[in-house]
């Protein structure tokens, strides 16, 4: 006897069941609704890219978690292998951004400029398996290549809020950065060593989760400076008076000149910049909030960092009452299509964590809106004719407004097939009578 | 300066254009429609599989073509490494039905019984890029699991040619055989051993290519004894007349008779198990002709046979004029999920070969149908007020039947950008005017 198989699926990876699946189904097409709505076209690209653009720097901490394909056949010779470069070439996409990068990079003869492109697949993390991340999982990005002003920042806002509005979702707030401010905040703290900057960012990244005082507490025992952690302190401080985004540009200069005694005179002589970023933002504000009203909160926060190394100026998420971390985040990269295409393109995108978004809905016990019956049409095999009812099922079906009917076999004990139906979502089951006649209708509870 | 990176796909993958991707999902919709209203439910499986179960034997030469992933971190050991199998231990699904046998082996507690599911997805395989082939691509299966009566087989090939017929094809030919009654064909002319029942098999499913005398001459060349041979001509030269289906025992059995002198006696007396294969390809004829009059011609096909080696009962394709081969294919495979779950467990199948449907959707120019009008919403940066522009579309947005509206920025060649823009697809300009008037429309060429 051999042993029993492992039907599992592969660690980390899920099947979806027929109920989630629907949900999905039914997101995936208002989200699309919404992005369309926007103008913005959809595109697909494989699941497989070089390994040489997938680990080409852009990815962060992401490409140490690729999923790597086997060279095949003559090109893989094990025994002169030295390491996994000689085994593999291609690798499964970790996001849709680099993808996206590659796909504009090659095709640009032929599309539309500016490009505004939805991009909806799986992407692949061999992440350690934890409750609520997986290894494969899906993906809503939209994104604007080709257009270097605020608008694009704007549009990818109004379509991603709209898109989840559109699930029935509500309690937003989109959050507001610009990585640029935070690059150039690191500079007036005298920090210059790019990667030094990372170092802070990933720690300020940490806030909502560990607090402002874990956050000073973290970079000085990094050796962070006195100076760095006073401007980090004043910044963690100012951070909910400044969210309103309202002349945050004066108000931002006003708090550094109160602390004056706690800061060097070089930092007045580096403000320049750093006005010039919160100008963007002011005006990211300015519109957004006005055509968000009622919809989502807008708030200016000096501490958000996101993740990826990528960003050169706005970012953002969006947030949720009553649902912790965000479900939805992106930014402006303006300079990793240019490292394929060797000119610059600016770049921005939105995109929306689709897995995070199916669990809020089935925790709210959402429902598919449903157009049409479900029929369950049971027949006695051998006795009713094959003919009569598959004619009957096609005459239900053919119904303008979409039923469905399911042909099965009736068993000995109608009432647990019943219940089966019932809860496998049936409204109605028919029932064929002897004779000629029209089938007898029995509807589920509660439904009709 | 660095070497300029590669930024094509990977080999034999594609990026799919705007235009393209908007006919898939078009397609797509319609499909699932079709196939809902037979009442079947969508299911995700991952894209990854154990290398056990891809490389179970049930997949034939496609096992072959499957793409590994490597193992990650500790676990990958190269300098001990002796094979692949040291390396890998999971890989990219190379179809959709042996992922959906171990889905339902590992679900069946809580999935209706029989269970109708669809699954639309990539699959990959490995193979020697060629024209029309690619290693990633999509299909679209429906399978019932649990069903063993004939039912089964009668509704797959409905909602598959209904499925089919959406998308404004036609001219369909199902062209129906069974795998089982060839083996019993195979036994009557005394070949016994099942390797070589496949070796002929596989030789007669090249007639569609090489034509009767090339099939007969292979096997000859192959050491097929006389009987064989002859018992193939017999088939290949019995095929026309044997496809209207009606009466088809008889006609076999008298076939038979009237070729006596060639054949020995041994052929009568294997002819009841012929008979029951035939019996139930009668009935498939009978259910299906009258229920796809005037949609698609049925035909009985005794030289069908169809590639994967997993097929136990009735297989069938569906062929549409004017384009070579087939876009459908499918049929019943009772044994598999039985060596997963260790109980038998009836299923059968139906694919659309989704990447061949859309390839004849472009070549006949097919035009996806619109709902709403694509607006572009042109301004000038600087002047426009950004909250004005924004608020125009949002307006047209919020139009009932999905006006899609993307705002750009106007150039200063307006008469290029409008004919980029029609070429894009939109419908109609929109130039805000000076002052606070509405916009100016421009609709382009043919349309309104």
């Amino acid at each position: 006897m051999p042993e029993q198989p492992n039907v599992s699926p592969v660690r980390g990876m899920r099947d979806v069941l027929p109920a989630e699946s629907e949900l999905r189904d039914w997101a995936m097409g208002r989200i699309l609704e919404a992005y369309r709505r926007f103008g913005f076209a959809r595109i697909e690209t494989p699941a497989l890219e070089h390994l040489s653009l997938l680990a080409g720097g852009q990815g962060g901490e992401n490409e140490k978690l690729i999923f790597k394909v086997l060279k095949r056949g003559e090109k893989l010779d094990l025994s002169a292998a030295t390491g996994e470069a000689d085994l593999c070439e291609e690798g499964l996409r970790f996001d849709l951004t680099v993808p996206l990068a590659r796909y504009f990079a090659a095709n640009q003869a032929t599309l539309p400029q500016p490009f505004k492109a939805i991009q909806i697949g799986p992407v692949w993390r061999a992440e350690r398996p934890q409750k609520g991340r997986f290894r494969q999982f899906t993906q809503c990005d939209i994104d604007i290549v080709g257009e270097a002003a605020e608008i694009a920042e704007v549009e990818l806002i109004l379509a991603t809020t709209e898109a989840l509005a559109a699930l029935g979702l509500g309690g937003f707030t989109v959050r507001l950065n610009d990585r640029e401010f935070l690059r150039r905040f690191a500079r007036l703290l005298e920090i210059e060593d790019v990667a030094v900057q990372e170092k802070l960012f990933i720690v300020l990244d940490k806030r909502d989760k560990v607090g402002d005082d874990a956050v000073v507490a973290e970079l000085g025992a990094a050796g962070f400076s006195d100076v760095a952690l006073q401007g980090v302190a004043l910044l963690l401080r100012s951070a909910a008076a400044l969210a309103g985004g309202v002349g945050v540009v004066d108000q931002f200069r006003n708090l550094l000149r109160d602390r004056r005694d706690e800061q060097p005179d070089a930092v007045f002589d580096r403000f320049a910049g750093i006005a010039e970023r919160l100008e963007v933002v002011q005006r990211l504000m300015q519109a957004c909030v006005p055509l968000l009203a009622g919809r989502a909160t807008v708030a200016f926060d000096p501490t958000l960092v996101r993740g990826m190394g990528y960003y050169t100026g706005p970012i953002f998420e969006i947030a949720m009452e009553g649902a912790p971390g965000s479900i939805a985040g992106g930014g402006r990269y303006d300079r990793m299509i240019g490292r394929l295409l060797g000119r610059e393109v600016p770049a921005c995108g939105f995109s929306i964590g689709f897995e995070r978004v199916i669990g809020l809905l089935m925790e709210r016990g959402v429902q598919v809106p449903r157009t049409g019956t479900r029929f369950a049409l049971l027949y006695e095999p051998g006795v009713d004719a094959l003919q009569r009812v598959l004619a009957e099922a096609a005459n239900r079906r053919a119904a303008v407004d979409g039923n469905g009917v399911a042909v099965l076999a009736r068993r000995k004990k109608l009432g647990k097939q019943l219940d089966e139906l019932e809860k496998a979502g049936f409204d109605c089951v028919l029932l064929l009578p002897e004779g000629n006649g029209p089938p007898e209708e029995k509807w589920l509870s509660g439904k009709r």
